[in-house]
């Protein structure tokens, strides 16, 4: 096996539908139950997934009337779940505009140090007005500006986790040496957003830096990651799609002087499993007459920055203004526009189309024909893994697990016991030596 | 029972002495592995005790060199305690200076939801320039600025924990309502230095709010305590200063409008037990003998803001100005002077004596001498309780909890099992009401 995919169990709630929580295979008290988030990690390890990951926002508007909202916060959810797993990558969504690097390197690191190495972090800006009204702010900054903070946060970040060399812990009892100071070292950043002294107060994390993960697809967006990222998430819907993206960042992270094969490109998929095509398809449907229209208009709103409520569900989409024009999620907004232009969707048949996964593409099917498609798309350019979205949590995991996960391993596409025990070795990217490993500094 | 004793399991690396990681009963390597925590607190629940406190800071500076260094952020190191616990509080320090209210309230609300109603802050302002220099500053906002903003920032904190009424989720699966927006609320708090819209991104924690606990002695320290804490740490070396404090705390709470039972007073007390005198003395010699006098003094000089480093051990301390004209650790510093001056110390002597507790009260002897100190403090007005601060871990917990605890649960002052679930019931405090719940409010 030379090339082996990577599957990532995207955690959320009781399932990925949004009206998941509604459906009788689901049980929405078990939001607030970390044993809950902790069978699905053991499932997902079960699986031998790469990682569990965690979406994020800071704030919650009126769609919480008919949407779940999430109990936990993610870095001390996955602290939790870190206790109960021992392979089980570790991936939380936070946000680089609303933080302070050091607070946040921190927290990664000592997810790292807690789990042995199954750290990883979701780099976003967020996006919402909502967000920025509980930070001091009337609005969210434009979108190149929170990209701009974001590059200088990671190189701080970068620093922190850094300034302690790997030997830095020295431990010498009889001389009553804890730490060799000269290789722990100030970082003193000063840059045009942050200025910041270090060292970081933590020692070195196991992965050396936690696995760095991004999932802006906007000119903006791409370009970052073509420069720290290590993985990408992405919503695509098709399989043409997919190849652009895949190869547009690919080509991205080489001009930008790394190595493509560093950076893995795992595309969202929903899938809504049945034993046959039929089953599953009831299912998608019984999920789909359980969506609250209202929410759903008012959730479509928010992506587009439009105000769609009170529009005839059974009409066409009114014109869309392009991308370039909106501040947030420009890509998921385009894929958006594109979807319902390209099939022609009536607004309640787009609603439909995304409730399944938020724009990530829903594939509904057997285990075979769910397996067809990541091999298809993993084959051809599209992706080098997934982003596992299953619409309903625990059962959608569990069938993913049990029935797909057995004929990705047939078919040679996927592990079937791990091989190493961090989240890099996983993705099989490698540590990273710290900046100041063969410097000569002045000790902090 | 009328009145019980309080009790918290203070955990620090491998013990409190500062020495501790080179005694042969401690294993430094352990500080890296979440495992040795959570036994600590395994321990601590056995002992029924009320909670386990991590105290915190935002910078290491020289003295790493010789000092150990915490490896684990706190609130990700209860996370993963939470889970291996059933009863026992869980406290962490975090800093009103260095981050945003939002991310904070929900941190605790989270650890809250994670833990079944176990969450308590321990609200401090960050007092050193070292710290400063992580977040963009060059040196440390004044004592008054660093306390205004605490008080904004814990009252923002109450409305976002408030800001979801306890009934608001209403989970009614057939008509789709998640959450019931009416008992929703923002808070729209606009004040000196925080604008914040809310409401919180989660559901109103277990405890409606964490358990508030706060440590600063100075005056503004106990202005503050006596308008928000429910618990005080306080380091107090003799009765009669344990006395006056216990009284000044209480009068200024009874002052502010609060009901002085409702805030407990916890000094630090650091035991060395021994099967006899002599044993628990040997233990504090040999602790005492592997202190770097030169690290001793670094730290010396950072808590007193003066250059003591190269003085003669051996020789009396230079005069040192009055707690006023510092910065940082006022208290502390009155109470390093004072100890010096009344028992006439030579630097070595200081040395000696604050290395068992960074200041808290050393006690060396046998259980039943610890538990005479314990009884005495407690029944005469000095005490609500202890914050215990074991030499060295997990060893000096284990004989804390199998040979104090025994004798103070006999003498009737301590607990012999648990009676409630949360840090508030195990403290006797009263879950607080949302302060929206009365209200109609217009939904956010």
């Amino acid at each position: 096996m030379s090339r082996t995919l990577h599957l990532n169990a995207f955690l959320m709630g009781v399932g990925h539908h949004e009206a998941a929580w509604r459906h009788p295979r689901a049980d929405p008290s078990r939001l607030a139950d970390v044993r809950h988030f902790q069978e699905l990690a053991r499932i997902a390890e079960r699986g031998t997934l790469d990682s569990v990951f965690l979406a994020d926002g800071l704030a919650v508007g009126p769609a919480v009337r008919h949407n779940i909202q999430a109990v936990f916060e993610p870095i001390t959810l996955l602290a939790a779940i870190a206790t109960a797993t021992e392979h089980i990558g570790l991936i939380a969504t936070a946000s680089t505009t609303y933080t302070e690097p050091f607070n946040l390197a921190r927290a990664f690191a000592s997810l790292d140090h807690l789990s042995g190495g199954r750290a990883g972090w979701n780099i976003v800006t967020s996006a919402q007005a909502r967000e920025a009204r509980n930070f001091n702010l009337d609005d969210h900054p434009a979108h190149a500006d929170r990209y701009r903070r974001a590059a200088e946060y990671v190189d701080v970040a970068i620093k922190l986790w850094d300034s302690w060399e790997d030997d830095a812990l020295v431990l010498d009892t009889a001389a009553g040496v804890f730490a060799d100071t000269a290789r722990v070292h100030e970082i003193d950043h000063a840059g045009e957003r942050f200025r910041v002294r270090g060292p970081l107060n933590t020692p070195r994390p196991p992965q050396g830096r936690p696995l760095l993960v991004q999932a802006g697809s906007s000119a903006d967006g791409i370009a970052f990651a073509a420069r720290y990222a290590e993985a990408v998430f992405t919503a695509q819907q098709t399989l043409a799609g997919g190849q652009a993206f895949y190869s547009a960042l690919k080509r991205a992270t080489a001009d930008a002087g790394r190595d493509p094969e560093l950076v893995k490109v795992l595309p969202g998929i929903a899938p809504v499993i049945g034993g046959t095509e039929k089953e599953a398809r009831d299912l998608a449907d019984e999920l789909e007459a359980l969506i609250v229209p209202e929410h759903a208009l008012a959730q479509l709103s928010g992506m587009t920055g439009l105000d769609l409520t009170g529009l005839p569900l059974d009409g066409p989409l009114p014109d869309l203004p392009d991308a370039g024009a909106v501040q947030s999620h420009q890509s998921r907004y385009q894929l958006v526009v594109e979807l319902a232009r390209r099939e022609r969707l009536t607004l309640r048949q787009l609603i439909g189309r995304l409730g399944g996964g938020r724009g990530h593409r829903v594939v509904v099917g057997t285990p075979e024909q769910i397996a067809d498609q990541i091999e298809l798309w993993f084959t051809q350019g599209a992706a080098d893994g997934f982003n596992v979205m299953p619409p309903l949590l625990p059962d959608g995991l569990e069938d993913f697990v049990d029935h797909v996960v057995p004929l990705l391993r047939r078919r040679g596409l996927f592990r079937s016991a791990y091989t190493g025990r961090t989240l890099r070795e996983h993705y099989g990217l490698p540590r990273p030596a710290s900046a100041y490993a063969t410097r000569e500094l002045v000790a902090s």
